[in-house]
């Protein structure tokens, strides 16, 4: 079948990002067609500076415009305590909650034997320079709570033994096996509230 | 919550697609910062694209990026009958059947009253016109089997009366791989009244 090249490739574009399929795809591609050109304009501008001016920060790992991030480079939070989560997005669903003040740090994955991401493909190593510069007193782990969030966690509490911190890890008033950046505020808040020291 | 700015561009700009919600446009809006560039920029250039190039035929009404559209312009189609479809999408799925030959109408839309949509809405002028000038010799009236869609094609097959044409309207039965026990009392209905000699 034949489709103008200019839809077959808005097509394909949208094929590409994830849980959309032909038909959805075909779908948005149509709707795309209906909106205003200043709405599409603004879309197309939006991804194109949105992979352009983000970067990761250098201090946490947390996606941002600016370098060090705006959480790291904000004097009014509490520069003692590091919530150590598995993804960008985690960390937007922990600020979600305005119940967590300290500074974060974006492992950008957890430990999998089965897909073959080891400690070392982790943000750790930056985790530990932290640990030696800063004045942190509690590190909260707060990687997802299914099997790799787990074996991370446990891993990191191991290795930072040393530094002599206070280590906690949120409660499980999260559904076990689910995933942090789907749980609600409140169910957050409960985890961050009966986090133990391991 | 602070998001940098990009960031939530973005996502407000996912936001605005039919069917996708907060949480499904911040995963989206995640996925892209971890394609590629040039990917991202494809996908940029495809929405302003698919906005500019794209058209709706003067004749069918169909979308298209050359005036009259390919089905339109192509000569070996049969332009003796025309069938008349709801929407592109309508006419895409019924070229993917590879089953007909003729040309189309697209009407953008059916009649309406709840959504208050009249006849005067539709591109029932255009499909009149077509009537008159060319060789038609049959109207296959393919629009939705609902309300709206029967509506639609009863008011056609009055309307176009005068001229003396062959009026047909899509079969109504149960859909290939269906299951007679699902099947709701007015299709299985219709599948009877609509039986043929084999």
């Amino acid at each position: 079948m034949y489709v103008p090249e200019p839809i077959s490739k808005l097509i394909e574009s949208f094929v590409r990002l994830p849980g959309i399929g032909p038909k959805s795809a075909q779908r948005l591609a149509m709707f795309v067609l209906r909106m205003e050109e200043e709405d599409v304009m603004d879309f197309a501008k939006a991804l194109v500076r949105a992979k352009r001016d983000l970067r990761t920060c250098s201090v946490c790992g947390n996606i941002t415009d600016q370098d060090p991030c705006y959480i790291c480079s904000d004097s009014k939070r509490d520069r003692s305590t590091i919530c150590v989560v598995q993804d960008t997005r985690d960390l937007m669903a922990m600020e979600r909650t305005r119940e967590f003040n300290g500074l974060y740090h974006v492992l950008h994955g957890a430990i999998s034997p089965i897909e073959g991401i080891g400690p070392e493909q982790l943000k750790i190593p930056d985790l530990l320079r932290r640990l030696g510069d800063e004045t942190v007193k509690e590190l909260i782990l707060a990687t997802n709570p299914n099997i790799e969030g787990e074996a991370t966690a446990m891993y990191l509490s191991k290795l930072v033994r040393s530094f002599g911190l206070k280590v906690t890890r949120i409660a499980h008033g999260l559904p076990v096996g689910g995933d942090l950046e789907y749980a609600d505020e409140v169910t957050l808040t409960k985890a961050l509230e009966g986090r133990r020291e391991l």
